[in-house]
C-alpha cells in the first residue's frame, strides 16, 4: 500500500536529500512539498516521482490525508509547524533541534531561547532505532537525531552501558564534518575559496548538540571533551573517540561487546578489532560504520566511527524512523 | 658574505620545498643538487637561483668547499650518507628520522631496524630552535624534527613545565595532515581519487613521530595518546589537543605561560585566549600558531596547533636551523 | 528470470563502478568475478548481492551457464579473452577500445600496435544505444564506447545529420575529465599533491577517442580539434563545443533538432535553449545531459554535454547494453 | 626612497591580494586602507608592514602626500571615487573595469549602465605593460586590465600582428578560472558544496570581459568565441585558444613570433613547441606562461595560456602597472 507524505523545507540539503530518498522510496506514491525560499535556484532533486509545490501543509494534511509530514526547518519554525499538524491528522518527524532535549531548561541552556511547547517537548520520541527502537512505531512527534549525536552515541553507548570504560579519565570526541552540515544558506565561511585547502575547529567544548549526547549515551558533561571541525568536503562526518578501558579489555573484547548490542541492526558495521572506517566507506549510505583500537599495555583506546551526516545524519535516518512509524520494512529504500 | 650549499633528495615534496626556499634566501649564492631519481619530470622550483645538478656530493663539499649539506632522504640513506659528509667538512641538516631519537634501543623499537652509527646518533642535536636553540650553532649533525612533533611539542612543552596539566587524566592529541606529508611517491593511499572528498585515520595509537613527541614534551608514553590523520589538502598540519588542566588555571593563563616561554620568538604566534588557528593561518609560512580554550568550570582544555608541515614541519625549519649554523639572521630567507 | 554476469578487471574505477551497479540491478543473480591484480586493498563494493571471485572465466562460462561477461581491462588483454569467452558461449561487452575502431588500419594508428584479431574488430558492434541501437540486441561481442566519445557523438550527430553546422569553420571540442578517467593505476600524474589546485591540458589534438568520434559523428578529421583536460574531481566529463552554425539558425531550432533525434530516450536530457548542464546533474547517474547556446547575429554556437564519464562512460552504459542484449528493458537497474 | 599608498577595498579577494603583495614590497613604507565593509572578520594578509585603517582616502592623499591609490572596487564605486583622489594629486590604479573600454557606448552596451565620467574614460590609460608599456609611466589614471583578457591578449596579439591566424575560420578561447575570480562576497554559487566535485560554463559566448580582448587583440566580435567555466580551484586562469593558422606555419614559427615580442619580458614565460603550461605553473606568481601546439596537416592550432588571477590577472599586475607609473623597476616586489 503506497502512500503520501509531506515535506516541508525541501530547499535546504537536509530536505532536498530527503526529496531524493523519498523519490526512490518503493511505498512513496506522492510527496507534497513547501518551502518559504525562493526557488529562482532550486536544487534539482532527481528522479523523483509525482510530488507538487504547495504552500499550506496543514491544509493539505486534511485535504489529502497525508499520513506523515518531515520538517527539514530551523528550530524556531518547526516549534511553530508542528502542532496544528498534529491537529491536522499527521504524524511528525521534526529534523531540526527542536524536540529532542526533552525539557525546556535544557533547550533554553543550549539554544538561547525560550521554548513554546514544553509539553510537546516532553512527549516527543528521540528517533536514533538502534538505541530507541521500541517507542517510534507509535510516535506521533518524532525528533530525528542531530548528526554528530548520531554517530558518538552509536559507538559509546554500549560500551558506557558495559561499563568497560574508565570514565574517570574522561571521554574525548573529535569530530569532523564536511560542509554540508553547516546549511544552504550562503556564508563566507562556508564559500569555496574560505573552505578548500583549509580545516578548522569551531564550537570547541560548547557544540549545542553535546547535550544530545550527554541525553543518550549516560556520560556526564564534565567527562566528555567534544570539538568540531570542517573538513574540505561536501559529505561525512568521522569522529575518533578516546577513553582508557578499565583493565583485561581490549579491541576484541570491545567489538564483541558492539556485536552483542548490535545484532540484526541493518545499518551498524562494525570492523574488524583494530580496523577503522574511513569516511567513503559510509558516504551517501544509511550506514554508521565503527571500528576500535586498543593499546592493551597502557589501556588507552580509540574508536571512529562515521556516517554521512545528510542520511544517516539526517534524511536517511528520517525515513528510517517513517519506515517504524508507518509498519514498513525498516531498511525499505535506504539501502 | 655568501654561501653554496647543497641539498640531497631535492625531487621529494620536502627537498622541492627546500630548493624553493632556499632560491629566494639572501645569503644562498649556489645550490648544488643531487637526487637518486630520474628527472623526465621534476617539480619546477620557481626563481631559484644559481645551482648544478650532480652526482657525488660529499666530493663536490671538498672541491667546492660547501658549508652545509640538507638531506631530504629516507632513513637508511641518510644514515649512509651522513659520514662521508662530516668527514668531507660539511654540516649537515638531517630532514630524515634517522637522528632524532637518540638512542638506538628507541631507533629500533619504531624503526623496525638496527641503527648502524649509534656514535652519531648519540650526538646528533635536535634542532627545534624554539625548544633547544643552544647546541645549534654548534651543531655539525643536525636532526630536523619531524612534522607533527614540530607542533605538538611547541604547545605542549611550556604547559608541561608549568605543570598546569593534571596528567592523571592523560594527553589526547588528535593530528590532521595535508597528503605531502606522505612524500611524492605515486600510491593508491595518495592518489586524487582515494583522497578528494575522503577523510582517514591512520597510525593510531602507533605513530612512529610518538618517540619524538615524548622526549621533547617530557611526556610517558601511557599519557599520550596520537592519532593521525589524512586531510583532503596538499599541505598543513592542524593538532587539536585535550587534557584537563589544574584547578585556577584557564586559556588566558595558559596563553601567559606560552607567552614567557615564546616572547621573542619570531615563528610562533599565540592567539588571544578562546581563539584558535585555522589550516590558512599557516600554510605558506614557517609560522607555528597555537590557541587554547578552557572549559574552567570542569577543567578541560583545548589546544589547537598549527603549521605547514613543508615550511616549519620540515623545509622551513631545515634552514631556520641552517641560519643558527652559519651565524645568521634566524628568519632570513624565512619571512 | 534473474540470471548470472562475469566480470573480468573488477577492480579498476571503472570494474568496480560495474560491480557497484551489477549489485543493484533485478535481473542479476550472481555475479563471477575475476582480476588479476592482487586483493589486498580492493575497493569496497557496496551492497552487491551473491558474487565470488575466481580465476579461469571462460570455464566459468561453460560451468555455470553465464549468459554474458564485461571486459574492465586494458585492450590487449581484452584481445585475448574475449575468443575464449565467445567460443565457451557468452556474450562479452568490452569496456576497452579494443574492438571500437572497425578496422586494424585505425587501431594500428591510434593505439600504436598491431591488432591480432581483425575478424572480431570488424563483426562487433558499437554500443551507444541513442545512435546505433538496431544491431545491438543480436551482438555477441559489444563494444562499449569511450567516455569523450559518447558525449561529443550524442551532442554532435544529429546536428551532423541535420546539416545544420557550417562545417568549414570547423568544430572545437574543448573536453574536461575528472581524474578517474585515468584509471586506479598509481602515478605521480594522478596522485593528490598534483591534481588538486591543478587544471591541465593533455593530449592536445591528437587524443585516442578522436577516431571513435569521427566514425559516429561523421566529421572528417580536419574539421575537428579536441583538447583533454584533468579537472580536480574525481567524476564527470563536461565538454564545450564550438561550432558556426548555418544562417536561419538559432539555440531552439537546434535543440528541436535534438529532441526529434532523442524523443523517447530515456537516457538523454536536453535543456531549454540557452540553458546548459554543469557535472553535477549527471554525477553518479546515466544521464546525457545537453544544452545549446546560439548567438543569432553572428551564428556562433556553443553546445555543453556532460555525462558521469564511469557511468554514461563507462559501466552504466556497459549495463545498458547488457540490458539490450539480454531482452530486459532498457532503464533497468539505471535509474 | 621608499613611498606610501592607499587601498581602497584591500577586504576583497583581489583587494587582500594587494595588500599582501604590497606588504612584501621594498619601496612600500606604509599603507592606508580604506574599505565600507565591516571589518569583524577581515581576511589576515600576512607580513605586512606599517598600515593604517582609515576613513576619507582623497583627504588622506592630501594630509600625507600619498602618491598613489589603488581601488579594488565596483565600477561604480570607482567612477565616483577617481575623480576626488585625482584632484587631491594621487595617481590612480582602479583594478575595476569602470575605465577599460574607451568610449562609453561600450561600457553602456556591455555593463548595462551609463558612464558618468566618459572624459576620465577617454583619458585613462589601459595598463597591460607587455602590449602596452609606453604611456604607463606617465597615466595618472591606470585601468588596470581584466583577468580573462589579459591572459588571452597575451596569447593572441603577437599572432594576430604577424597574420599567421586563418581568421576566416573563427578563434575560440575556452577559459577557465578558479572561484576566488567570482569574488569575496557569499553566494550560492560560489559555496563549497556548489563548486566542490563540480564544474561548470557561464557566460556563454556573452562575457563581459569580450570587449576587452578585442580592443586590445585587434579581434572581430564575429571572429571570436569565448566561454568562460568554474574550476573547483581558489586561484588560476587557464585559457584554451583554438584557431587555424595559414599554411606553413607550425608550432615553432609561432612561438617563434612570440619571442621575438616577449624578448626580455620579465612576466612572459614561453613553452617549448608542443609544451603547454598547467595551472600550477604560475598560481602565486605574477607571470602568463604560454604554450603552441600545431598538427601542421591540418592548419589546427591550439594555445594554451596560464595566469593566476589574483596576481598577473588583478593585484599583481596592478603593482607591476604601479611599479612603472612611480619609475621603480618594473619587477620589484613581484618575484
Amino acid at each position: 500500500m503506497k502512500t503520501s507524505v509531506g515535506v516541508i523545507g525541501y530547499l535546504g540539503y537536509g530536505g532536498a536529500e530527503l526529496v531524493s530518498i523519498l523519490g526512490r522510496h518503493p511505498a512513496i506514491e506522492r510527496m507534497l512539498l513547501e518551502d518559504r525560499a525562493e526557488v529562482a535556484d532550486p536544487p534539482r532533486p532527481r528522479g523523483f516521482k509525482a510530488h507538487e509545490r504547495i504552500t499550506g501543509m496543514a491544509e493539505a494534511v486534511r485535504r489529502e490525508g497525508l499520513s506523515l509530514v518531515f520538517l527539514a526547518t530551523h528550530n524556531d519554525v518547526s516549534i511553530q509547524l508542528v502542532p496544528p499538524l498534529l491537529e491536522a491528522g499527521a504524524k511528525v518527524v521534526d529534523l531540526s533541534a527542536a524536540f529532542r532535549l526533552r525539557t525546556p531548561e535544557r533547550y533554553a541552556r543550549w539554544y538561547g531561547s525560550t521554548h513554546t511547547r514544553p509539553d510537546l517537548l516532553a512527549s516527543a520520541v528521540y528517533g536514533l532505532p538502534e538505541l530507541n527502537r521500541d517507542p517510534i512505531p507509535s510516535a506521533t512527534l518524532l525528533a530525528n537525531p542531530g548528526c554528530y549525536p548520531t554517530a558518538v552515541n552509536l559507538a559509546l553507548r554500549p560500551l558506557v552501558d558495559a561499563g568497560v570504560i574508565d570514565r574517570s579519565a574522561g571521554i574525548v570526541c573529535d569530530a569532523k564534518s564536511g560542509v554540508s552540515g553547516a546549511g544552504r544558506k550562503p556564508s563566507l565561511i562556508t564559500s569555496f575559496c574560505e573552505v578548500t585547502a583549509n580545516f578548522s575547529a569551531y564550537s570547541i567544548l560548547g557544540h549545542r548538540h553535546v547535550p544530545e549526547v550527554l541525553l543518550t549515551s549516560g556520560l556526564e558533561e564534565a567527562e566528555f571533551s567534544f570539538t568540531a571541525h570542517l573538513l574540505p568536503v561536501e559529505r561525512g562526518i568521522l569522529e575518533t573517540i578516546y577513553f582508557r578501558v578499565k583493565p583485561g579489555q581490549d579491541a576484541a573484547s570491545l567489538v564483541n561487546i558492539d556485536e552483542q548490542r548490535y545484532t540484526g541492526e541493518p545499518f551498524v558495521r562494525l570492523y574488524d578489532p583494530g580496523q577503522v572506517p574511513d569516511l567513503r566507506a559510509v558516504v551517501r549510505t544509511n550506514y554508521c560504520d565503527i571500528g576500535v583500537k586498543v593499546d592493551e599495555a597502557t589501556g588507552r583506546a580509540v574508536v571512529v566511527a562515521a556516517i554521512d551526516n545528510l542520511v544517516k545524519g539526517a534524511a536517511g535516518q528520517a525515513v528510517q524512523n517513517m519506515n517504524l512509524m508507518l509498519g514498513r520494512p525498516e531498511t525499505e529504500g535506504l539501502l
